[in-house]
């Protein structure tokens, strides 16, 4: 019963033969080999682009990377105050960044609404040089409460921050969940709606350690190479990284291995829903947040369950917890079973 | 005929073998999980040391970690004219060091000698706050001439800089090549010699990419975790790190890898020099400097033998480089077949 | 009627005088020369203490240097939402401290509650290497709404602070408006508070250009010579930064002219309540906001009062601003006059 | 017998005075006031072009906010191992460049030849992302050695730097030295040249504290307005920054201030050749290098005359210095004196 994190899983069946089948024989080091060059036309293809792609091995260096170029040291990038480049990368884009600003924006469900970026705009532009401006804006998809901004919604966000000059990022660590979700393509989701530069995360998704920075606009990745270099971001037997791009992508594996994550949340939410848990905010990715008796803790933990108990803090106004709750967030993976979900719900019911 | 880098080798079975193995069930992601605690355990062996290790995946990236915690940004580190750190880190340290500063020195093979130490060491001291001071000194082993400092070597250079109060780094891409061909251990090589900290390479070894920042005094390893997570160098599914380095150093794998590549260079060495091309320095590790005929290169790579050509500014003044000869590296693997050296020095000796 | 900020004034006469003095003769550059020592000396003096102190010509490099000096780029300074650091600094101490990050809290009159700090300790704290965890306080002096931290009110904060590792800042920008309110000591102020680094500002007081990082305990001090240096703030001709903060606190100067500045703020407050404008928060130092009606914003500018409008968010949740109010900032300084002062009660009055 | 430095001299009289006329009422800070705009106009015709002005405290502030601005972090800037930027500021160009690299070339009399700026070029080009790029070259005037560029010397570097698209920067510390020994108007010795940038110096010159960075094309000024800021090197009372500036260049006085520093050490040289004292380099502005015996220290010292003694590695290998030598440097300033002049010359004639 692990729900701790979708990175607690391996690596997925399809992603290890891949990486078999790259060590064979000898290639240049540093991406410049004809297995690079191939995953990055599959990701051309998936995303319907031309676009600029840089593999990194993590997705704090992708955020970071990311951040970094489309953010001068004297910019302000608007997030949500609960995104993971403001909580969890332990001040990466800021370091990247060259001393930028991260501003924490509030918002339900992780999500920001079109008002709170406008506003917030509003207030980091024009005060030069005395405040730092807003030039880019970040949202996490799906984002960290397991929430997904649909399309529109994207390009809502989008439009307002393009009329005030700003960039638009997106961390996806999660996004093949996202897109597995979604009647939508890669492309309808990102640059099509108005992404300019992507976090694209294959690890929580079943990889060992791939990321890939993803500039759509290939004219707008000027010197990235050189900022992963110098971030000592740049594999030397590169093809390795590209392999797992390789076979994440092949023929749809890695929408296959997000579908099932996704399903399996469905089935937990679906299963504690049916208990009387609250489950606390739309389950449209392989995230479950829900609130339980804190009781349960040391009976679940004790039956083998593994997951996080979360501060009241992020839930944010709208969620009223009782003093006997506690928020546990519930994370599935490709290689969660059917099995396990099933185990956790029936220790919920019998309480 | 793959001479161009160690680096265009694939992963050495028995790394690829640990993977595998790694690849079963869920374990805590961020180094949380027994494989990396026993990994680590394996390193601390491997130097008789309880040192704190934290693994990246690439050497750059151990590079400028390791010297951005020895030196401050007003600090100075010492190293060779020709150190990867100073050409080719695309200024990695001066970025995860906040701007600090390199001073490259001169040294026949790559090698610096004392004297030269000393002479920076008096000329970068003192004259605070208007220069940067004298804070970190930086060997490479085995070097970029693929060269090797002895132990004694290295404690005269350590003691010098300890004397100063300067941190002694080494930057171990080739370690094991290095100890492969001493007859001391690995600890003798480091601490033992004065080596504080050691960014310690698997990856040109045999791994995928596997490097480890280890730093011999724990007391000293404080607020290295932050560093690297805030690098971007934490590997959420650490697992199959520490997995390469399990793979890397069981039973002394690393070491017979090793042996068989700096066979190679010998073998390599000796062919070439039976056919009177000259070999520019002693051959210590797995790489070999080897003068030839500039007419030789088409033919050579016609015959599908893939290696750099230098420049000769990197010979020094004490090579004499004719206006018809090139400066060779040729670098050898643990995939390098005896078979293919001999092809390479029979086109060599047919000219 | 220059209500718009204390440096809109010019320079003391006091203080001009003793540029004057100081312009006689050679003496070494960079602080080694006589008139240095004896403006450290002075300061020492006031604060009772042998202080290290570094001069600096902006109070942003003060504050800048200062956070850099007692945060690790990997550490958080919390601080008030309106902190000048925070909103008015471009950025410069996440500059300084290779991108640290600054950690904005609420507080009624600009002011920190010592629950408010401790909740935000407990958020940032323990969560390494994910989080950034609090490292420094920072507070300020008086703050960004004119009003002051009693010195018990400072030792609560400190005390919180120091229980938790973390450094104590002052920003004491207006440090003499607050001294000279208070009926305490500059070092009852600070360090016997529990104030671990003080910007102690001349500038706003009176000075042309005159700051000082002010380390009361000698022994953390090191290196900020070289912070200083490299961040381009060491004068070279420094007596003359040294001669203004001795005509600064020589014989009381500081406070006399402080005095003032407070004595024309309580004249306006004094004024503007008696015409029924409501004066937002407690006149402590040398700034009073005020609402006054929209309508009446041309007819003051005409008449050639200078000062700012703030906007609404500034205020806070606890200060109801009518559609038709304005949020002004008055702020007064050692040039003030009371005619100034009443000429603009008189324009407010008459409506 | 003040030969230490220049800036050992205090504020010039005209500047004096400037100071005293600008401490008249109020006026907006940060640069928003009639005195500033009325120094960029005269900066703008001293230098016949319409130029974007910033002012700053001092000149490594000057040197790293120029370097920061045209050179990437990724990138290199070329300049002369004895320059400035390279020996004396502490890092500060790496500081504020987020890293770039200085690249330290040799010359005689401290200045570049054409040839070693194109060899440093071809070497630091091409390789990316492995190798830092040459993005700027960076030169002198006058030089560290006193010597200076003419024109046409600016412009064969100017014209090899922008044909590989490098920026050219100039430290003008002692601009107007260089100016007041060549027959042509400040534009012919900058832009005109080929000068992209330029820190304009003052303060040597006489000023308390002053320097501009001057951008020749006001197109590529853009945000060096945040850069200053978030240094903390935009002066609150802005004013008398200006006024300096004011005092410096109105009518002349500049070059009337720096004709007599060149005549002193003009007088200086000619004086030491009278007495068999080699002189090293061309006296091109107001310093002068002499080799004087080392027996004569204490004595000169003790007679009262101040200077320092530089290492020989200084002087480079085409200067013999005997071992009972020792390389002075001798400053001289708007300040000196013929009779200090003429008093140091006895003293070395008495030997």
């Amino acid at each position: 019963m692990n729900f701790a994190s979708d990175n607690t899983a391996g690596i997925a069946p399809g992603i290890m033969d891949a990486l078999a089948r790259a060590n064979d024989g000898f290639a240049l080091g540093y991406g410049n080999d004809s297995l690079t060059r191939a995953a990055e036309r599959l990701i051309g293809e998936v995303f319907e682009c031309d676009a600029a792609v840089f593999m990194v091995p993590t997705g704090t260096a992708a955020n970071a990377l990311s951040l970094a170029h489309v953010t001068p040291p004297w910019g302000a990038v608007l997030c949500h105050a609960q995104a993971h480049i403001m909580t969890d990368e332990c001040g990466a884009p800021e370091f990247y960044g060259g001393g930028l600003k991260l501003i924490g924006l509030p918002g339900a469900g992780c999500k920001l609404a079109p008002e709170t970026v406008e506003r917030a705009i509003a207030r980091y532009s024009g005060h030069v040089p005395h405040q730092v401006n807003a030039a880019a804006l970040s949202i996490t998809q799906a984002t960290e409460a397991g929430t997904i901004y649909r399309a529109e919604e994207i390009a809502a966000l989008a439009d307002i921050a393009h009329a005030h000059g700003l960039a638009v990022h997106m961390d996806g660590a999660r996004f093949g969940n996202a897109i597995a979700r979604m009647n939508v393509t890669a492309a309808e989701a990102t640059w099509k709606a108005g992404v300019d530069i992507l976090s694209f995360g294959a690890t929580k998704g079943g990889a060992m350690a791939a990321e890939a920075v993803v500039v759509f606009d290939r004219k707008r990745a000027d010197f990235m190479g050189e900022r992963r270099k110098r971030a000592g971001q740049l594999l030397s037997k590169h093809r390795f990284l590209a392999a797992q791009f390789e076979g994440y992508l092949n023929d749809g594996y890695w929408l296959r291995l997000a579908r099932h994550a996704n399903a399996m949340a469905d089935r937990l939410a679906y299963g504690l829903r049916g208990c009387g848990a609250p489950v606390v905010w739309d389950v449209d990715a392989n995230i479950v947040f829900v609130l339980l008796p804190r009781a349960l803790d040391q009976k679940l933990k004790a039956a083998g369950a593994s997951y996080y108990v979360r501060p009241n803090t992020l839930a944010g106004d709208d969620v009223v917890i009782g003093a006997d709750q506690m928020l546990v967030r519930l994370v599935t993976s490709f290689a969660t079973t059917d099995h396990e979900v099933d185990r956790f719900i029936a220790l919920v019911r019998a309480g």
